[in-house]
């Protein structure tokens, strides 16, 4: 009796770690990237990872320099047929336009309402940057962040009907968890605007608000009715955006990093900025080649324009991944 | 025999479990602020963590939530008889003077260079901001980082002999490792410059650099000799301080802090900021009124003016620290 007894402890003490084990194992085996297609492109991913993380490794790297920077406008989630914060500021424009008759006669305004948007867009960066002004300012920063989780929820893609951040890439949520599972601390760099960014990105993408740098308005710190706030003022601050992206990671990480993904011109600097570092460096370029699931679009796109990085990507040991050939699936909701 | 082998690996099994239990307990009991005296400073700060972490609790927060920012000069570390940073940077015109001939006779740098520091500071700020963009400006980012790594490594405090990084606070040393053990992320937000906290930060208070918030200078992405660096111009980027303060909070963590520790007017705001929110806050103060083993001053200080914080601690409900009745120990090098 006493044997069996003691049989059944053993027994029982033995199973969770028996399991724990196979747990263990089973993690280890498992693809971390399941969307991506096996080959050069997967491999060289791995690689590197395995290799910067490995103890012994010529190419270790502590875990304190294992900083990841990602662009979001066309690396992390679509960007066409306009980047999603415009529609974002279009439908403001819309829903403020009662409490503004002016802008019935004035330009870019008129066009936007009137849905004309050749002419919008002929205004060119000032109109662009008008319209950026008057939706992102004078709104305090926790009515913003309201407007923009509201805006999230409702509005949709004019092409897929999905909400916008419905359209991110898979195969990229699975870099990210993997570069994460692998203690690398992983960052947005985007010429996007912080604010409006950061009330979704850790819910989507996993990424705190902390760890989203981006472009910026000023802000001002002022009591209203007695209640201290932090006012949004239709001032540009900082835009992180080409050189500025390099100079980004400086001010608010203070690291260079080591791995770093981008899809445009606009991330050549930061991603030069990486890969001219000492030690083992990696540089990823998204090559948007999917005219079927997603779009296609590089050298003379007004959106995202690639030319000089797909240029120099053989000189820097870019990886371009060819997002029809790499990747199984590009949206999560294919799943 | 069958039995006794039994025995034997239900012991050896139920060993580890069982000390692994005992480790737990010892670290759950043992005390987190050891040098902490006994009293309501010390009760006030295990409260708020403890209902703050427990589950269940009507003061919970989650864990995206626990964002605690710290002061630097003052807070974590001295900064009498005068600020760290200024010690720096006068070190750094004397080191500089041979290839400035002109300033033997132009101030503030004739004054400094002569040691006559009443002159230099008859100068005000501006002579202060002059001083700050000659010793910060015109070196590239890693350059300047080996400069302070440097200067830290070898200078030292006029009145104590010690290190600089040698004066930090060993209660807020156990107070930061506290909060991060019950998974706050520590920031420091300071008015000082963050490339020159920055490089020891991590080391010193375990804060990494991205947790590092500051006044900054203008930063340039280019190519020296072919080569990308980040250049640091002689120019103010943002000042951190008083108003900024929240404002900075903004710009680079995004969310609101629930907890708060400064120690002069300068972190009025971002004590108020964190203060006015809903739910659970604690703000800060440390108050320095020990003359023997640190320095006393508060509302008349020209450093670390401590005026309106003390006038309306109880209305925000602020815990002022007395550094010499609550403080066992002031330093880590008291050991």
């Amino acid at each position: 009796m006493k044997n069996r007894i003691l049989l059944a402890i053993v027994v029982l003490l033995v199973i969770p770690i028996f399991l724990h084990a196979q747990q263990k194992q089973k993690t280890v085996k498992s693809d971390p990237l399941p969307s991506w297609n096996t080959g050069t492109s997967k491999k060289a991913i791995i690689n590197f990872v395995t290799k910067t993380t490995t103890e012994g490794s010529d190419d270790f790297i502590p875990v304190a320099d294992r900083i990841a920077c990602f662009d979001n406008d066309g690396t992390l989630w679509s960007e066409q047929p306009m980047y999603f914060q415009l529609a974002f500021a279009i439908d403001r424009v819309k829903a403020l336009a009662p409490q503004h008759p002016e802008w019935k006669t004035t330009q870019p305004f008129q066009a936007l309402l009137e849905g004309d948007m050749k002419t919008m867009m002929a205004g060119g960066e000032n109109a662009l940057m008008q319209i950026m002004m008057v939706t992102h300012g004078g709104l305090t920063t926790e009515e913003f962040e309201k407007t923009v989780t509201d805006w999230m929820a409702t509005a949709t893609h004019p092409q897929t009907g999905k909400h916008y951040n419905e359209m991110i890439f898979e195969p990229m949520l699975e870099l990210l968890n993997y570069l994460r599972a692998n203690d690398y601390k992983t960052f947005i760099v985007s010429g996007g605007g912080v604010d409006f960014i950061r009330p979704w990105a850790e819910q989507t993408y996993g990424i705190p608000p902390y760890q989203v740098i981006g472009s910026t308005g000023k802000v001002k710190y002022d009591t209203l009715n007695g209640k201290p706030t932090l006012i949004k003022l239709p001032e540009i601050n900082f835009i992180d955006d080409k050189e500025g992206k390099p100079v980004g990671i400086h001010q608010y990480i203070g690291k260079r990093p080591v791995f770093t993904a981008g899809n445009s011109d606009g991330d050549y600097a930061m991603l030069q900025w990486t890969s001219t570092g000492t030690g083992p460096r990696f540089g990823m370029i998204v090559h948007h080649t999917d005219s079927s699931r997603e779009w296609v679009y590089d050298r003379k796109s007004h959106i995202g324009k690639l030319d000089k990085g797909l240029d120099d990507a053989l000189k820097y040991n870019w990886l371009v991944v060819d997002m029809k050939a790499d990747w199984k699936m590009i949206y999560p909701f294919e799943k």
